[in-house]
């Protein structure tokens, strides 16, 4: 939450030349997503997001993500839209970092969801999958099943104990056993990877937009229910509501109806879902030094939601009918 | 430059009933100013600005600050200004902090000023100055010469020759100088105090309005210039430009002419003016805790201008004819 590159306004007024947008009116740093600079621009043309792609993002994704939003667009899904260059092109240079300018989206995201929310998310999910379904790029997911080792690692050489006694062991004996029992022939495409709240705009109650694909990846499309299950139906007290999964389920698989191999594997894909966000909120936390004035998300918040999942045995359990 | 506070959407949308404007389509924490959280609002009406006001701000003052715009944008000068809640009132309550919503002002702060910036800056000054002198209300600058004492003893009680060897005795000897040589009786009334380039906004090469009074208080007019010509006609190499200082003081004299007195006084109000901020930003840079993420500004910036005004002998050596 964070703008980590100022832009000169001489140097965005002239960015902007190269684009249908008028003259520049204002732009502020806005806290929206952790790992850009984004900006918001009023220009004669009216509001739009300016992202400058910080280092963590891969500057061989970006057509990928920018494709990604233009194609869920052109099929009805409301998301930010690439705005192109007067040369065609949606991608430009800014400050030295590659930029790009997306159509801004009224909205707000719900700190408190309710099960309506969340029916409303299972149905986006669904339209995003089936809206994807013919998208001509791929990408792999480097935080799936193949990556989680590599973070373990890295938590372990940073004595990831010290957050909780126990904890490397309780990690090495979860990766194993989700290793050797992932699912992997389930129907796949393309996935948001993190449709958190914050990612996911209501007005009026209804859900108006979905944002930031920067984790947008081509893998099984429920793994990405599994990762609202636990991005959406969890109540601050850690435990699970199972109105909300229901909603969720239920909404999802009104569009897109789930098969009998995505049933039986979700609570295996939710112990999934659960351990990727524990593994990476798990090494920042550690990477952060004593006495910083910023503390990442917490990480425990995931192992109490993969110790639940370990005790789920169905889909049914989730609430799903 | 952050977001303190989190405002949840159910919150924000409960607190703009009180007001009339309209219904709120999208927020989003704003990147602006460094005392307060900011959200920009944007409602059936239109943009707005929404402040928290964290504990820096004393509850107290906050009268002052927002009577201060509406009276300034009373009298014309381009500024934010408070709106009113349906009671009448332009100070609410929200997520647990004082709470204003101020209009939404066109224009961005130029990275890079010109000496026709440095003009524009030194007309609206005198403007600002002329406009306030009817403003009823009194607020005295912690941060004038009194206050600069306490400052002094912070820096040395945490060690500031760790910044620099023989600056805490440096800072002493200025210190003690000023405290014997200051101005007492040259004209008062409402200055600003903070007036830096990303305070001034900018459109189409002219100045589009002022933001930002939460420093603003009654003090010696001529030292808001001070404070101007450390802020605005140095380079980036720390040596003064004498045109963009010709500038900013012709402007300003041109709209509210400098006494014999202010005249003379102007190299120790520069001093002054570069020693209040020498010793804020070596208080905040010597807070921070090794290893932390976010570095304060460098407070030796000021050293090097302090330095250049004791060599200075007159207003005239500012570029003032």
């Amino acid at each position: 939450m964070a703008v980590y590159t100022d832009v000169a306004a001489e140097d965005l007024a002239a960015f902007l030349a190269g684009y249908e947008l008028g003259e520049l009116l204002a732009y502020k740093g806005i806290a929206e997503g952790v790992e850009n600079s984004n900006f918001l621009l009023h220009t004669d043309r009216g509001y739009f997001i300016l992202t400058l792609y910080e280092k963590r993002v891969a500057a061989d994704d970006l057509p990928f993500f920018l494709g990604l939003m233009e194609h869920l667009a052109a099929r009805g899904l409301n998301c930010p839209q690439p705005v192109k260059h007067r040369d065609g092109q949606v991608l430009g240079r800014l400050a030295g970092r590659p930029a790009a300018i997306v159509t801004f989206l009224d909205g707000m995201w719900i700190r408190r969801p309710s099960p309506g929310h969340c029916g409303a998310v299972g149905e986006a999910l669904a339209q995003l999958h089936l809206a994807g379904a013919d998208f001509p790029l791929r990408r792999a997911n480097a935080l799936s099943v193949a990556g989680w080792r590599p973070l373990y690692r890295a938590a372990q050489a940073k004595n990831a104990d010290r957050v909780q006694p126990g904890l490397t062991d309780a990690l090495a004996a979860e990766l194993a056993q989700l290793e050797s029992a992932w699912p992997r022939d389930l129907s796949q495409g393309v996935i948001h990877a993190d449709l958190f709240p914050d990612n996911v705009f209501f007005l009026h109650d209804r859900l108006s937009g979905l944002i930031d694909f920067y984790f947008a990846c081509t893998d099984t499309l429920a793994y990405d229910l599994a990762i609202c299950l636990n991005a959406w139906c969890f109540e601050t007290d850690h435990s699970y509501n199972v109105t909300k999964g229901r909603a969720l389920l239920q909404a999802y698989a009104g569009k897109r109806p789930l098969s009998d191999d995505e049933q039986r594997q979700l609570p295996v894909l939710c112990r999934g879902a659960a351990l990727r966000f524990l593994l990476t909120r798990l090494v920042d936390w550690l990477d952060v030094p004593a006495g910083a004035l910023v503390r990442p998300k917490d990480p425990m918040e995931y192992f109490r939601k993969l110790r639940f999942h370990q005790t789920i045995g169905s889909a049914r359990d989730y609430g799903f009918d």
